[in-house]
């Protein structure tokens, strides 16, 4: 059995020389497919361990936010929203892309006030980054946080998107993600960062 | 205000009731790449709001799965991979596709035992399911827990997929989450379903 498929008890320690080892080297590359949200790449690259050639398809996007609006009596501003991909609507937290130039923050309460008409009156706060599956896609989703949240005015409802706005108490997410009720993968990450945080728990 | 842009507070019940107003119809579909691990669709829908048309990009996939493999001293057989999507080396749990005619549960063992060399003693359990993205993709990824596993064998290096097995004590999986090595999306929802399901406290 070789050093790298040896079961190693010392955690990502070693990441850092494994990433080296791991690492391809793109041959080339190019987009075959404009899909407006997501360009589809086709890379070629070469195996660190065969030296052999192989073909992989990469989804390109600006990085993507997702925001946990919060009111002061402990709901969250959740909507629902019809998903093409799925075929269903679904319950969600307000979330988009990060348009270009603009800070994933700004893109955070900018799509929170668009998609729900709510608005903070506190600054909202970072949770974390994750790759939304770093198999097939190149950039991130940003999570964040607001709290004492209020109605401002109506949601911006646009020619693809129309949101209805659920206040869901916090209380009732852990039920809702265990029952199906909330099945978005991205908005049970960005839940569980909350929880992470503790910032669920504090005022 | 209309009905449907008020805030309520009455959760998920109105829920059916929303699905059939959102629901746009299709219109055409076409397959425009195929990309081995997906297919790209480009539908086009009909607005049940304005009934104008719109193109939707959708990513067809057989479903996924994830399972956590726990061993007696309980740390969680991770493995690190190449992600071409992100370019990076990431810290993950055994995943992957499942094969045609297998079923969710069967594709988690193999996958197991292929990505890891760890095989269980007692049968794996369902943890749920969740939506990797629904607003581009179809399908569903299942979490799988293993409980009890030993290595059985080397892992299978394939052409493009080489692994490297980790054991990471579960107890560190909050702090791995936190502190960004654990970065991918749905890895991390599949530890937030073993947390909510209590299994990773009882025997």
């Amino acid at each position: 059995m070789s050093a790298d498929t040896d079961a190693t008890r010392d955690g990502t320690e070693v990441k850092t020389a494994d990433a080296h080892d791991l690492a391809w080297r793109r041959l080339s590359s190019g987009i075959i497919a404009d899909c407006r949200v997501f360009r589809v790449r086709r890379d070629v690259s070469v195996s660190p361990h065969r030296g052999s050639e192989h073909d992989f398809f990469v989804l390109e996007s600006p990085d993507w936010i997702n925001i946990i609006p919060l009111t002061q009596a402990g709901e969250v501003v959740m909507i629902e929203q019809y998903r093409h991909g799925s075929e269903e609507v679904t319950l969600e937290i307000p979330g988009g892309m990060v348009d270009a130039g603009e800070s994933p923050q700004a893109a955070a309460a900018r799509e929170m006030l668009e998609e729900t008409g709510y608005a903070a009156t506190r600054e909202v706060v970072s949770l974390g980054k994750v790759r939304p599956n770093p198999a097939i896609h190149n950039n991130w989703i940003h999570t964040f946080l607001a709290r004492d949240v209020s109605l401002r005015q109506k949601p911006v409802i646009e020619s693809t998107e129309h949101t209805v706005v659920r206040l869901v108490p916090l209380a009732d997410i852990p039920r809702l993600i265990a029952d199906g009720s909330i099945n978005h993968a991205l908005v049970v990450v960005g839940f569980h960062l909350l929880m992470l945080s503790g910032q669920h728990l504090t005022e």
